[in-house]
């Protein structure tokens, strides 16, 4: 790529002013009150898209909020690269926690980010990051570089489901079709360690239900005498992990994929350091399933967590009842190769199973989607760590998110692609969370790496 | 005892229509907005007292509602029985179950009171009872048959935890002197079964506190590798009974009273049938301590239960949440010899000791209180029987309760004196519930058998 870092020199300031105005307008998805800024920020995107090069943009209207769709095809027996991003963002609250106003950008260094970084809810996710593809490509374009096609299809609804967005790839599955997905949307483990998130996990979360008595009951006249629906429910809970942390449902691990020693030892070069990780939580030790590291545990391997748990007298002071009912939120993170619904199921027949006699368990699945893993020998991981290693000088580490995005495993199941998650952001700039950041210099770094995928995954594309 | 039938066939009317003058004022002390009402009661139960033929009657003042003190001494040397009772009523809450207003009260047949039952807050619990020891009193001193001297004390807080009680009894005990204490406050299995309450069971409430991170935490990208609060207090509390429904804390069993033989035999003679026991909670089957029968889980054995459970995210929907801390409020149901608090102590050092690395846990120990017994050899336990038996022609059953009368384990410590339970209502008359009430025969019936509590502790206390 011929002159990218004279380019992002000599165009850094109006990168950057250009991300302020997109900061500004609060497009938060979650609340109806925005609802106008949403679809102004949606006209800004198209403008944006156009501006960058895109030969035609649309705002395809959603029973929600509106998807833009952008497209340059320079040649269709070229690879085409889908380019996924959002335009909503997390509410702000609490509002009183954030140091300067979410919608009002500012520029502050941090330890983490000496050159600066943006202050801004959405300076992260997405608007940052989904930008840095938007300013990649109005380099290539600008200096004749763009190796491929490209289309970018920026969505609204991120942060509340993507239902809508759904629907939209199931009904449109000639006009995305690809090569390959492209998303800035995770991030990477420190500026001098850049990574490559392989996995995500898939999802199964169910609420569960333990009836004793047709009636709250009197603990000191039918105490010890009937089933205690709240004993009952952290006794099945409880017997859902053995001693060594593993999970007891039948047939739960049948399906897990068990990664290649050789993964394992790649993931295992990334920096840990167990205390502070320990320290930063204020516990004395970690806790999990026995043969796996920290990283592991949160990465590779399917979980269980109770998510909540209530019943009985929860107020003030102390009340004596044996309630009639008591409940839990639970969720499964599954690893790939695990189906959620296949999990859901296998769940709630074991959950049935050990209910014992003077209770009636119930088990209502909520939600759930399946897990996501992009293989380090795929053409888009190839192309993904060259482009690193050419702008960070280092290789960057294939690394395993213990989070879910559900929409990743339907973009393959749908439009039959892989997707490769490219994310510039950091653990520590507080996305979801008040004083959201994004470094500056992490901005420019992937406005920098971008092209070079581009180019390689063509390169390699055209090879093979 | 004579003419007493005729004495309440001649002045039943009258003795009805006084329960439900008294029925009427809205006594409840846990709201303040029936203050007033509070106050009027201790007043029409000094002058009832004062009518019924008590030498001198006080309204004895406390930090909260007043205490009723009158008494009849006829001759020092004789026995003296101390009344204990209650002005003080439940809420009424709900209000929208009751079918008559519950201070205007009515008088309606029953299958269980084929004679009607006054249906009102209190008619039962405890104005009821306590006034059926009014109207005894009228009978043995119009009729120059008392055969003591007596003394009543009857409270206006009972329902609110009896803390002035507590003070006034430790600060009066020359005052309170007596033989025997006689209360009217707990039920008999049926009309044509009595029975003898022997046995309260003590209480330790305590309530947990399980922290894990700092902060609630992303389930996926911690789930797994922290420990999860919600997780291990369910282990925790899984933990605290065995497979056979035994406790597990060490030592809870050491002072536990094994009840003779021949009481348990007596108490198996209460007529129990499982099914309908099931059937009325819906239940498919009893749950409980192996080697016992429902009815002696429920009343010899100390017992555990969780009243109350809650931790992270317990509102509609779903949230990927790990919580920080996770809670319970615990309470034990103690039998005779076991210390409230020496078991408080017991629980609280065994919890502290299963929490897994990872977590720590915090006990707050809530209230408590011992636990009771009447033997069946004591002179007021025999008076009693004799009593039953003169009026009901049957033997009465001595039965243990589940429950717990904290304030008659201080009477016993404070003044020295044994506690005999006289209970009049049935389980199904709604105390603490909607549509109260109280069989007319059952008041009737007390106000007959008490008068021959009076004549056989007399005797058989002078020939002893």
């Amino acid at each position: 790529m011929q002159r990218i870092s004279n380019y992002i020199s000599e165009n850094k300031e109006r990168f950057i002013n250009e991300l302020i105005q997109l900061l500004k307008i609060p497009s938060v998805s979650a609340d109806p009150a925005y609802s106008k800024a949403m679809f102004s920020t949606s006209e800004a995107i198209k403008e944006s898209l156009l501006q960058a090069g895109c030969d035609s943009v649309e705002i395809c209207e959603t029973k929600g909020y509106p998807i833009i769709f952008g497209e340059k095809i320079i040649n269709p027996n070229l690879p085409t690269i889908l380019v996924y991003g959002h335009y909503d963002v997390q509410p702000a609250d609490p509002i009183e926690l954030w140091d300067t106003p979410p919608f009002e950008p500012v520029i502050k260094k941090t330890n983490l980010h000496p050159d600066g970084a943006i202050f801004a809810r959405g300076a992260c996710d997405d608007k940052g990051q989904m930008y840095m593809h938007v300013k990649a490509l109005e380099f290539m374009v600008k200096t004749n570089q763009l190796p491929c096609n490209v289309k970018f299809m920026i969505e609204g609804e991120e942060e509340v489901g993507s239902n809508n967005l759904a629907l939209f790839v199931a009904e449109n599955k000639e006009k995305l079709a690809n090569d390959i997905i492209l998303i800035s949307d995770t991030g990477m483990i420190a500026n001098d360690i850049p990574s490559i998130t392989t996995g995500l996990r898939g999802l199964s979360y169910v609420e569960v239900e333990v009836t004793g008595p047709n009636r709250d009951l009197h603990s000191g006249l039918y105490g010890g005498a009937v089933a205690n629906p709240i004993t009952v429910l952290t006794k099945m809970i409880a017997s859902l992990h053995d001693d060594d942390n593993h999970i007891t449902i039948p047939g739960f691990y049948d399906k897990v994929e068990e990664l290649p020693k050789e993964e394992r030892a790649e993931m295992a070069k990334a920096p840990f350091n167990l205390n502070e990780y320990e320290k930063a939580l204020d516990i004395e030790s970690v806790y999990g399933e026995k043969g796996y590291t920290t990283n592991e545990r949160n990465a590779i391997r399917p979980t269980l967590d109770v998510n909540g748990i209530w019943g009985g007298y929860i107020g003030e002071g102390a009340k004596t009842v044996i309630a009639s009912k008591a409940y839990a939120k639970i969720s499964m993170r599954l690893v790939p190769n695990q189906d959620w619904e296949e999990i859901t199921a296998l769940f709630t027949k074991h959950f049935m199973s050990i209910a014992p006699k003077g209770v009636t368990a119930k088990v209502t699945p909520h939600h759930g989607g399946q897990g996501y893993v992009t293989p380090i020998n795929t053409i888009g991981y190839k192309a993904a760590a060259k482009a690193y290693e050419t702008t960070f000088k280092k290789t960057p580490i294939p690394q395993r998110s213990g989070g879910s995005i559900p929409i990743v495993s339907l973009f393959e199941k749908e439009l039959n692609s892989k997707t490769i998650l490219m994310g510039f952001g950091l653990d520590s700039d507080a996305i979801h969370s008040p004083n959201e950041h994004f470094g500056i210099w992490n901005y420019l770094k992937g406005i920098e790496t971008i092209p070079y995928f581009y180019k390689y995954f063509t390169e390699i594309k055209s090879n093979n």
